[in-house]
């Protein structure tokens, strides 16, 4: 098939999605900076190619060209894109946006770590590969937040399989209501019951997991250039979605520390501020085990959360997709079961909990949000595979999923247990990390001036690997933090990475020390 | 849980999406009826619903008040809203908008038959059940054009789903590449060059359903405001996409009949006229027995589409999810296959061959393409769900498909024949019925002046029931067609359905000679 594509590839070339918001408080070259940043990190461009002359680019989104030259100038000191006098302006490898001396193999890269490498995607695998040169199937791998697959349920999914190909073989293979298979519904609805949510039928819809699930949300309440409110650092597949519906975000911290007068979790106040000076259609957040930093948001949090929600009427979507992984502590109600305002529309899926490959996952919220959903779920997709629906409520009918989530809480807990004491034991003073109560991964934060990526480089030779922390920023990007997903890593394994990754971290901290007490002597032997 | 829901509820009020395009050479009062009428008919507009009055809508999409009350009084002449003065505008109930006597029912209908209705779906199911006071299982349909369920080869793939368990189980339950399970890319591209395709493992992506595969084409090239080429009558799950999408459509007419100087299938003339006068971004044409006229483009066409196609750099989304349903005469080369300019985008599914229940599509194009779709179809849901992936790359490597094809192909046209031998035998003169040469519908035209809606009130009171035409229209609705699906309907039935559709059909038009002579008795009586 030969590829020339004539008009189609100019369409392709076109449809960077730039949307300046003038009345923004934000100033605009700050935006365009924002944008073309996470253009970049979400894979729309790709080192190599080219971008507008910043005249080209004024002239198209119709603001003065020093607007463009400025945002271009910030993203050229990070390294993000590089100008060649005469051919024009070009997003950078990510070998060359690190600023330092690229792997042997960095031109196969092709563009490094994007954010489906975030889960176990080929590419992800195969980029794994590449960084551990081949051996990433004995590299100890902290870089997925993903189920672990030696607890995977297979004997009883097979015999729940084979039980439903006989009952309901027809009912499977036929067409079936957009908003879920009855029979998964009505198992759905048992489990969320005896766990003390109060829905029925009409508040459910079944997704093609969590992923669909904010996507749908999306399309159905959102339109160009309204403001979502996201978290900052968060799962990057939720910025694709945003950034896909050329909403305009904007992205409160979330905070890592706990101690007197501060509070882990996003940052309410911000969320405040936010919204008395900006009218925001939505905001995203996970308040369980969140997605980068592992924190959870304390009760009081919430309800101040639900009451400032509830006094500008801006609807929350709540990501519930790690809530049931606790490992210890208590129990925190979700936003949904303390809404009083019914402003929370809850997603959620079984993808973390237990089985991703199957993609299936929820959505809770009030009858007319559900039913406006299922509209565009149709239009989407028409339903979710009934197969694997009907599997799923044979398996929790039976009991099943109770019983798996007991077994993987229990080695997950066994496991964050030795990742804790692994950090307490190895790392250097000056290395800061969370202290999650469950859900799949722990946030480091190097001592200032370290760049994760860096080090990944270094930490790759010796067979370990993790997610550096800027693939999850949507702005001010940290390349001091990283994340380690403990899941998939059992308690041996997770020592000794433990234990390379400081020993390389010390390395790195020594040669530093080395060159600052050079720098001196060679100032004072000047002086 | 209480279903106030504020904020929420009015954002779901006010996303109705209207789009007029002043530079249009389709007046806007036009453009404005069209697309009220739209979404009325795809659900986005209720019976019962309240619309703005004129002069606020007016102000809203900033027209002449004049053209916001030319397109309502069009409306209310076809019956689809209702003005009280003092309370405001709003949608008609679709009894109410048949202009003749409600159905006893009619109040709990709530809106008649809905495009959903037009799958298996529950929702349809209930109409139908409604339609024919309760004995909806009894009643001979041919409403819908599926597969039909007594050729499910369930014990088939029950054995090829616990071969896939116990051989990739894990592979199975974890993430997995969004362009498809490696395995099913494979055993298709077996499957697609065995047919004549060239195409590698780039040039496919894997899709939840022809719906999904339709919709992702849309996203990944279309903008709100975009022109796209659709026919007209058509399928109204792909209208609902592209005005979900807030695209500019334009419909080009299908045409039913054949004989000298004319050819059955999409008018290409009238898209050679709609290219020169438009900028389209793309058309989406269903060549091979369309749904729902049946029609089959001739070759000869399809050849003139292409060159038309290449000379304004238009690409085509092929819909082909229907071909391999060819009951005789020759095969006819798809566009995709006659393509040299790398225009085709072919779109195709699992749903209409062998199981819709599974929601399996594909996409095939330019690799370029394809990756632009795979980071659309990454943020949309990750990837199709593996475990019906990996059970069709079994079946299909079986061989298990070729076979089914074969006996449901044998199946659909004896059918096929049954009913155009009992069209020939029992309808009245003046009726006429499209001729296809495969797929799952022929296409019925009553005499003028006749109304489906009003026909299909008599015959399901009689046992027997079709799909209104005027379902299928975006725009000109003709409300004297209806589409017959025939697969779902064995061939003794076929004969007694359409000797009772015909026999009421006749009675309906001797009703209407009896009015006609008593109006020409009075006329006489008076003169």
């Amino acid at each position: 098939m030969v590829e020339r594509w004539g008009k189609l590839a100019a369409l392709v070339e076109t449809m960077i999605p730039l949307h300046l918001q003038p009345e923004s408080h934000v100033p605009l070259y700050i935006q365009l900076r924002d944008q073309i940043r996470a253009l970049v990190h979400n894979g729309d461009l790709r080192p190599g190619e080219r971008i507008p002359a910043s005249r080209e680019l004024a002239t198209q989104l119709g603001v003065h060209r020093t607007t463009v030259a400025n945002a271009y100038a910030e993203l050229e000191s990070e390294g993000l894109i590089n100008g060649h006098v005469g051919r024009g302006t070009f997003i950078r490898g990510e070998s060359a946006a690190r600023k330092i001396t690229p792997l042997p193999q960095a031109a196969s890269l092709e563009g490094g770590l994007r954010w489906e490498s975030l889960f176990a995607d080929e590419r992800g695998e195969e980029f794994l590969s590449r960084l551990t040169q081949g051996n990433a199937r004995d590299a100890i791998s902290f870089v997925l937040a993903k189920p672990c697959t030696q607890f995977f349920p297979i004997e009883e999914l097979r015999k729940c399989s084979n039980t439903v190909w006989k009952r309901e073989g027809t009912a499977i293979l036929q067409m079936g209501p957009s908003d879920g298979y009855p029979s998964l519904k009505q198992a759905l609805l048992t489990l969320l019951r005896s766990e003390g949510f109060q829905a029925s039928d009409e508040n459910l819809l079944i997704t093609d997991g969590g992923q669909q699930a904010l996507d749908l949300v999306c399309r159905a309440f959102l339109r160009p250039g309204d403001t979502v409110l996201l978290e900052n650092p968060m799962y990057p597949g939720a910025l694709a979605i945003f950034t896909g519906a050329r909403a305009r975000i904007l992205a409160v911290p979330v905070k890592t520390e706990s101690g007197p007068g501060t509070t882990p979790g996003v940052d309410v106040s911000a969320i405040e501020a936010v919204l008395m000076q900006n009218r925001v259609k939505m905001m995203v957040l996970t308040p369980d085990f969140h997605n980068p930093t592992g924190t959870t948001l304390p009760v009081a949090e919430r309800r101040r959360l639900l009451e400032i929600a509830a006094r500008f009427q801006v609807p929350i979507i709540e990501d519930h997709i790690y809530a049931r992984l606790r490992s210890r502590g208590e129990r925190v109600p979700s936003l949904k079961q303390l809404d009083r305002s019914n402003l929370v529309i809850q997603v959620d899926s079984f993808s973390k909990i237990a089985f991703p490959g199957l993609r299936v996952g929820w959505i809770m919220a009030p009858s007319n949000v559900i039913e406006r959903l299922r509209l565009v779920k149709q239009s989407t997709d028409l339903h979710t595979g009934h197969l694997t629906q009907s599997i799923l409520a044979e398996y929790l009918r039976r009991g099943h999923l109770k019983r798996h989530l007991e077994r993987t809480r229990k080695a997950y807990s066994g496991r964050l247990a030795a990742l804790e004491q692994a950090l307490t034991h190895h790392m250097p003073p000056g290395t800061k990390w969370t202290r999650p109560e469950g859900g799949m991964c722990v946030w480091v934060e190097l001592p200032p001036g370290f760049d994760s990526n860096e080090l990944l480089i270094h930490t790759s030779e010796r067979g370990v690997v993790f997610a550096p922390g800027r693939y999850f920023y949507f702005q001010n990007p940290q390349p001091n933090t990283l994340r380690l997903g403990y899941t998939g890593v059992d308690e041996r394994e997770i020592a000794r990475g433990i234990a390379i990754l400081s020993d390389v971290l010390r390395n790195e901290m020594r040669k530093r020390q080395r060159g600052a007490r050079r720098a001196e002597v060679t100032r004072v032997a000047l002086v």
